[in-house]
């Protein structure tokens, strides 16, 4: 390793990675390479170097490792990953990934970060006009690393307007507050309850209908629960977009109760938010703008390279004045420029990674248009993907219809196709998603996900999650349908 | 824009990227291009096209735009950065952090990212050494985005511990908790405080001595003070590198208190846990194994790209007993592999940016002895800079020594020499730094931080930081002092 090479002179090593890239068509949707070579854990130990030494290794062996990285990577950009609730990426919003990291800064202030700081300003204020919020500063948001970093800020933000005294006191000073979500909102709510003070036994979950939407009777049903044993009711989440299911909640009757009420409502548009862009499918997130706050992940549905999670809230100055600590010696008051451009004390973090980029230029090379569009063929490509299975006989549907992306259903090979489906069968069935999963991955055709329904006890079921990146078709739908066949039907 | 544009197939523009860098001469560390172009925000808006419309732009202007982005972007790689306490990068970091961002992964389980959870496992393992603490699974750690979080995660299983039923029931059956830092601490104690429900009130700042560490009589007089006022001490934080000094408490003795009070003691080495590295200035972290958990980010001197946080813990299980919700729909059970290696429960995030890569990426390019080299190189430097500052009349040290790579001083123009040091005296000195600084950023030659003491009365004086990346040498130290001169000497 010479001077110059530890010097960090030479970047021989990007025009390396971006060569292993096109040699593994990485950037290809028509490769054939497998989307995965699996291996277990065990034997990856083996077969990756892995080990980190005392010596170095020449940028040569580097560059055998980076070739090795990607080969035994999952190919989530491919066209047949439906296996979690991202996929593939946008091209021009890795180009903004890499541009933000090479560029390696912090977003807290406008100092280091003038053009990141700019643009976080841009997506905040257009996507305040997508879900219908007041414009800045009446609102204001900020990109946060994660979803349930963002539905924390929500509760954060609810807490502090009830009890601005929590900031200072802490919560043993208060009642024992209650969280509503429903029974199949994301475990972020629960973990959130844990690490906020206020306690899992406090998040009621709230019953759904058949659809997996919010059941609003129950809510009001449990609001008095929890207020009869000495609860302060303060936050509603509303899921938009479920995990699972990709259910919506009925946001404008949910919004009812919580004006009656006087509780925060927040929306967990984690995966169901790209879904504002659509004329035709916005309509799912009715009385959005009621809501007090929201938090939307582009880096789900939509296709921003991971991570880029949005926290949006109403309230001027609301995000500041929750989180501040006034630390001088980052947020200088006697700078030379307009301060009020500093964004790292309305964050509960310091350094803060500038997640804003990435999306910022993906949306400005497509356009809101051409991201709409995308969210239409995405659509599109789902409700194609439900006819095609709807009257078979080897599929079932875990739901009559489907309000978002992902559509879960049940393979049922022909050998257990007309029998009585008594606990036997359903144990059987059980093993049949993970069965074909365990085929599809070996041979590396197919990655989909399978899980159980939180809400109800059902056996495991197919999750196909149909993403806008890489741009699905027909035919990537049916790819699915027949490989799910192929692996299952002797089953 | 083509449809095959629209595809994603076309990735011309990440060549794209790599050119522009090339033009800007952003790996280049003898480039005389200014370290910024600084414009004010509202200059910048009108500069920089911001807006994003209903129609997208072509490939050309996407080129252009990006060209834009690194023109008014800070240099933060570029020698003369010393203004936060992250700057340069090494190459072959980010040349991990581009392949990360290319494979587009969460690091939340084995079957979507299983190169990414065992390299994650070898940074834990290595730390876990570096740190003395014991191996896995006695001892266990995850990546987290950014110090502030790590810090959190070590208040949040000290709290778990103590009173485990606060994961259920929250912080109302629990008497008020009690923190102690020291009051030159870094403010995420204030802020998980606030965000934990342990309220800021309930945060003992401890008294510093002349070399910004914590005294040990004021801790064991806070402990016997929270106590009297019926608080439960429950969580120490040591700081092995303050934000601003870079001064680090003394370890060995806060154990010893923490052991007597069986009180919880982390140490924050977000900035000093670099120092770990090295042979000859480890002892700064004398019983660091002691402690029951620390957080160490290479994204600051180390110079891993941003973010790069590692926060490491003693106790078998200890992260997935605190944090675990056990979603079943992620966290499948029958999995056909070992679910053991599925991470994505020891963490309060769901989906996880995996961090990991990059920094091992550049460790096993440069082995620990490559590293251990970079951190003694960059403390010789600092050494440098002070031996050359600490006798001249126009320099004045804020301390009579410094043990990390934080040199903090004040320049005192001639006119200021010689004269009775009273209040307007010290107002005219507040001034001096940020004028200079100013200077400094519009002619874009260096960029250099300056605050005020938290812990003392003292007026604005500089904070030269000196990290590994780019690795600084003698020259690069006296740039900074000619510099300072040339703009701070007719004040």
């Amino acid at each position: 390793m010479s001077d110059d090479d530890h010097a960090g002179h030479g970047h021989e090593i990007l025009k390396d990675v971006l060569k292993i890239l096109e040699e593994y068509e990485c950037f290809d949707v028509t490769s054939d390479q497998p989307i995965v070579r699996f291996v277990h854990p065990d034997q990856l130990v083996k077969d990756f170097p892995s080990n980190l030494d005392e010596e170095g290794v020449p940028q040569n062996e580097v560059k055998r490792i980076a070739s090795l990285i990607v080969q035994y990577s999952v190919r989530t950009f491919s066209p047949h990953f439906h296996n979690q609730l991202y996929a593939g990426i946008d091209i021009y919003g890795l180009a903004g990934a890499w541009l933000t990291e090479a560029l390696n800064t912090s977003q807290y202030t406008y100092e280091v970060a003038p053009v990141f700081t700019l643009l976080e300003r841009e997506i905040i204020k257009r996507s305040l006009e997508l879900v219908g919020y007041p414009a800045l500063p009446e609102a204001d948001g900020l990109l946060a690393p994660g979803g349930s970093m963002s539905n924390m800020y929500g509760i954060v933000l609810a807490r502090y307007k009830r009890f601005p005294e929590i900031k200072t006191k802490g919560m043993s000073v208060v009642p024992p507050l209650a969280i509503f979500t429903s029974e199949d909102g994301h475990y972020s709510m629960t973990k959130g309850a844990h690490w906020l003070g206020i306690g899992t036994d406090n998040v009621y979950k709230i019953r759904v209908n058949e659809l997996g939407q919010m059941d609003v009777d129950d809510l009001k049903e449990k609001i008095h629960q929890a207020r009869n044993k000495g609860c302060e009711p303060f936050f509603v989440n509303a899921t938009a977009g479920s995990t699972v299911l990709a259910a919506f909640d009925p946001i404008d009757k949910i919004a009812d109760v919580c004006e009656e009420h006087d509780i925060w409502l927040h929306v967990d548009g984690c995966l169901g938010g790209t879904l504002l862009l659509s004329h035709q499918y916005r309509n799912r997130l009715k009385g959005v703008e009621r809501s007090n706050s929201i938090s939307w992940n582009p880096h789900k549905m939509l296709g921003a390279p991971f991570q880029c999670s949005i926290f949006l809230t109403k309230g001027t100055n609301a995000l500041h004045e929750a989180n501040c600590a006034n630390a001088k010696y980052l947020f200088q008051q006697d700078k030379f420029y307009d301060v009020s451009w500093d964004t790292g004390d309305k964050s509960v973090q310091c350094g803060r990674k500038p997640d804003a980029l990435k999306f910022w230029l993906m949306w400005k090379a497509r356009g809101t248009a051409g991201l709409r569009k995308s969210v239409d063929i995405a659509m599109d490509c789902a409700n194609y993907f439900y006819e095609q299975i709807k009257d078979r006989p080897d599929f079932r549907l875990v739901l009559p219809e489907y309000e978002g992306s992902n559509i879960c259903f049940w393979y049922i090979p022909p050998s257990m196709q007309g029998q009585e489906e008594n606990e036997e069968w359903k144990n059987k069935l059980n093993r049949i998603a993970p069965t074909i999963k365990e085929k599809l991955i070996k041979v590396g055709s197919l990655m989909i996900g399978y899980t159980p329904l939180p809400s109800k006890n059902m056996p495991n079921f197919f999750r196909m999650v149909v993403s806008c990146q890489p741009p699905p078709n027909h035919s990537s739908m049916d790819f699915v349908i027949n490989n799910i066949v192929e692996h299952g039907c002797k089953l």
